[in-house]
């Protein structure tokens, strides 16, 4: 397919995958035995000339937020697709000659209230430079989704990865699951705590070639994202929970913003491109605790089963596992 | 004196600094009115060798952290003094020729539980490089204070900058107020934001010439910092204060983390050199809560008094303004 079309059917598949993602989403809420009141998702179209961006000329986003659900405290599903002109540093990190720019995509982050629930995010895009006779000099994608669980379960985990690796296994010609495996694993690393931020998932970027089998593969994300998570949030967002238990999710949410605010891309990108705001940290959990030189897995205070279950989660943030036999 | 000397006399003056105000920030716990138990700082003495830098080479530090105390619900008083070797990027950001440096300083946060009371932030240090030989090839000062209101009252803001405009007064021959505020409103900016991070203080970096009057004046800012912010806290911290207060504080407290962790050199420089990461981050708040869109000044739901405070915090972070007639 010609690049440009292929750009353009990506704007439409971000466009469905949201109206799909949040309709399954809404649904669990509505279907939740939890207390209190079940949440929607609250939408906002934006448009860069809402932003004071110096970066984008065209373009928009719509926005779907939620917060204080029976199942999700706080997430968003957010896609976007705005046009610019990048800064010369911005140029310069990026495959490619061109200034102009057109990029799309999907993002989500969703932060459970259980703190049996796990943590999700996924995301996938196109970028493309445009000379100035606009025409596409280079162009794209790139993508993923990893898991971040509190309280840890190892079936979760198999499960998630397990989604992913059967999308790759039907786009095996360009989707290499033990790669981008290690790739999300590398990725999703915060140095400064020598661990994961969770238990990975799946990652890619400039993927220039095959640009038509990216974006089929792209077309079956959202319902590999749904089969990857909805069976665990279905099993994990009606268990009881003790306040120990919800603390330890508070405390390991600071490790979430931590990666968020210091080192992931799409973040700092946004920020980059002053884009708006709103939707760039709608990624960012709420209540978040902060403890000075808290060990959670020293902490002999706590029960013996949740210091068990800290115990296999530091486990496996310290040390790549592998979640498919 | 002789700049060699300078530097040790800066290593003295950070450790009696920090016993000075750890001394009456626990004194201040003790005599407050507020149910719960008084804090007092707890002491953690690092190592570098307890880290995984590969930057640092020597020396350490002594950390004092406080939580959950009556007044303050968290935060720190830190000194350190380290060794190493700059990498390449970081002998190139900074002046000066040598990869080899030493840096001691004191850097201090306090989060107040009350929202009535204001963070605050404090920092003085003395960084040098050193020649291979071991001579010293470049020294400066470099430090501030600033404080970050909840709610907003103007008689502090004034008392604030009033103590620390007093203190450049008395060292006029190097320390000029107007410009070290100016600089301060520069620096605690954030641009994903378009606000400041509170009403200001003084800010000033790079001061190689004068090095004994700069000694001079670190060793006078202690008292400075505890005029500047101790009175404040006596009229705040006893004050009864609603659920919508302590709601906008902890939102408020958001802002702190993105600056912190997007913007602050001081926590980037502590990053980029592998530093005690607990030291490092002790400056977030804790509990924080992001809300996705949330515009408190826009938000009729809440009390007019409460919206009226908000309203000038908001002004006074949207423009920088002199606080001094």
């Amino acid at each position: 397919m010609e690049k440009r079309k292929v750009f353009e059917s990506a704007v439409r598949i971000c466009h469905d995958m949201q109206d799909r993602i949040t309709t399954a989403l809404e649904e669990l809420e509505m279907n939740n035995a939890s207390s209190g009141r079940a949440s929607i998702f609250k939408e906002d179209l934006w448009d860069h000339g809402d932003t004071t961006s110096t970066i984008l000329t065209g373009g928009g986003g719509r926005s779907r937020a939620i917060e204080n659900g029976r199942i999700f405290e706080k997430g968003g599903v957010n896609v976007s697709d705005v046009s610019g002109r990048f800064s010369e540093e911005m140029a310069r990190a990026q495959p490619g000659e061109s200034s102009r720019f057109r990029a799309t995509g999907i993002s989500l982050v969703l932060h459970p209230k259980n703190p049996h629930a796990p943590t999700v995010h996924a995301n996938f895009r196109v970028i493309k430079r445009i000379t100035e006779q606009g025409d596409i000099d280079r162009m794209w994608f790139g993508g993923g989704a990893d898991l971040t669980p509190h309280l840890f379960y190892e079936e979760d985990a198999r499960h998630f990865h397990k989604a992913w690796s059967d999308l790759c296994l039907r786009h095996r010609e360009i989707a290499d699951y033990g790669k981008m495996k290690q790739d999300c694993d590398a990725y999703f690393f915060l140095p400064h705590r020598a661990e994961a931020r969770g238990i990975g998932g799946i990652f890619y970027d400039y993927q220039e070639e095959n640009a038509d089998q990216w974006l089929a593969f792209m077309k079956e994300a959202g319902e590999a994202f749904l089969e990857s998570y909805v069976p665990i949030i279905k099993r994990r967002s009606d268990m009881p929970f003790t306040e120990a238990e919800r603390e330890f999710q508070l405390y390991r949410r600071g490790r979430y913003v931590e990666f968020n605010l210091i080192h992931d891309r799409g973040t700092l990108f946004g920020l980059r491109t002053g884009g708006r705001i709103e939707s760039i940290l709608m990624s960012l959990p709420s209540p978040v605790h902060w403890r000075y030189n808290y060990h959670p897995e020293n902490d002999l205070s706590l029960p013996e089963a949740l210091r068990r279950q800290i115990a296999e989660l530091y486990s496996a943030l310290k040390e790549p596992r592998n979640w498919i036999p």
